[in-house]
């Protein structure tokens, strides 16, 4: 799995006990997955369709630092399925993990898309490959 | 199920589909059932432990009112079990579901406090027995 | 009156005092007068045009959870004269009353376009109608 | 009047006519009274306690630039009463005007202090009485 | 150097030495020298190019009022060299100050726009005139 | 140069040439050199102290993703220099650089702390030092 984009927990990010809101943790990886999906498919407009249950393990308090993994579960014809874990930068520790999350990338009038897609490419070897 | 929060869609809520972002749909679901456990459970910090699959039916967009559902599934010792539905205010037409959202109240060193409480109460009636 | 969306009190909501800021209280006011009125008018183009004196009568701080209600004061040909009051969810103590803030709908020009409407409608009367 | 603070109108400062939400216009003109009497009174914990009606006039639309303007009405024992006026920077056209917004300073208790000032001072001549 | 826009430190403005957080003051520079340019080229496509080197002298906290002033360096042909000075209202310290900032109006195709302007004007002048 | 966190350039992060705001980048680059700061320094309390020139070459529009690259230029005793480049993620375009960001680490006081820091060290290595 890949940690990539990492978020440092403020003020607004809490809740009534003072440690990192759920609502705002979901967000933070919804949005992940999103941009995660819209790289691989090459498609703008891919959007989530499905989210698997979440048990929320530890979790974080203002000024830690939390990264965002994503790791491709499969490649469907217009979908694409992640599997997502959030922890803490500095201990490692988990915060969540979500088994399953479906995006789905869609064409002009909100309909599936098949994006042709089978395997996770890197940006760098698709300018490469031009 | 009652339905209360009402939000209305803003630019800043769409996803690049220009439909409602699941993550902002989430953090709302998340902070309605944070708000609706305070309130029942008399404790402000009662946070999010588990939330079930969430199947994004339909969405909305931008302009559109959506309304928040919350009913209570169950009431455990420290714990309470609600299940979430949102829909579109003027259509009535279902935007996501949510069977299972697991809220726990904390004690002071944020483990779990038994509330007492077995079944939903009005704060209504609440004062009038003061 | 009805008493719909709640609110939560989050540390960006605070006044230099630790109280909620005024500021923002009539921000949510203003956008619970809008929702309704689009709601009950079947205009998405209603905006504010008026709003009478205002007291802050009591406050509230972080963590605490309000409730805003609105009822209808008249129904003018093109506006809608709506009350608003602000109170605590858990006392039940006014935070603020407003006793009239007139909503006007508008058509595609931004001039004030006749409603049709002389009572309160249920959407669920509206849809059980069709 | 003097007319300070500037604002940028952007896509999430709009009501759905596209033009300028009146609860942001609301919590700006907040804002800036109490900015204005923290400055005057020399007190950081100064909160807004009344406001009279307010007449929205005109509008503003995306890109527009809008200046925010207080005068001074009255010094009373721990409240300052100003008026407030704000309007579009290029065409000075007024947007909104309110003749009273009465803000009061408060002691370490949040009861009301005084706070001894009975004109306007300007931060300049305090420094170089020092 | 006429210093216009306040700000007010909150929560959310915090780095996490609870100083106002360097990036934040960043957005609000660019933002007040982006509406002096609009304002004195009468363009509203005009954009940041430039910025130079920009050293952190002291601080501020939360609750604190700050000014932001700007000074015209240059009128150039499409564009508009700014210095900028950011004070603590109440005690007038310097907390930082940019030399240089080159704003670039731009036409519809994004190019470069010549202004014709080359002195500073006062919108009550340019409404006068007319 | 590594890249991680990422951005998704929304609505409201737009200037009014409707490409990125300047501000809002130059928010996001302090915001990813703090969190690498206090990564590397093991001290939650790093701020920014100084930051060179800044050319906008390129800019992004609605919809684009950037990804933020960092780089060690030099270890101070209490400081950090950092090196910056941010570029668009499909592309690889590069929208700005900064040579030269000064982090430095502080103690309770708010005074330079060393930190003791001679080279780029991974988390993982430091947990399995342990």
């Amino acid at each position: 799995m890949n940690f990539h984009t990492r978020k440092w927990i403020k003020p607004q990010d809490l809740n009534p006990n003072q440690t990192l809101f759920g609502g705002r943790l979901l967000e933070w990886i919804d949005e992940e997955c999103a941009l995660y999906s819209i790289i691989q498919l090459e498609n703008p407009k891919t959007v989530t369709k499905y989210m698997s249950e979440i048990d929320f393990r530890s979790s974080a308090k203002q000024g830690d630092i939390i990264e965002i993994g994503i790791e491709v579960v499969k490649f469907g014809s217009a979908s694409l399925t992640l599997k997502c874990e959030v922890r803490n930068k500095m201990t490692r520790e988990t915060i969540i993990t979500v088994d399953k999350i479906v995006m789905v990338a869609l064409d002009e009038n909100g309909k599936p898309k098949p994006h042709g897609k089978t395997k996770v490419e890197f940006v760098k070897d698709r300018l490469e490959d031009k």
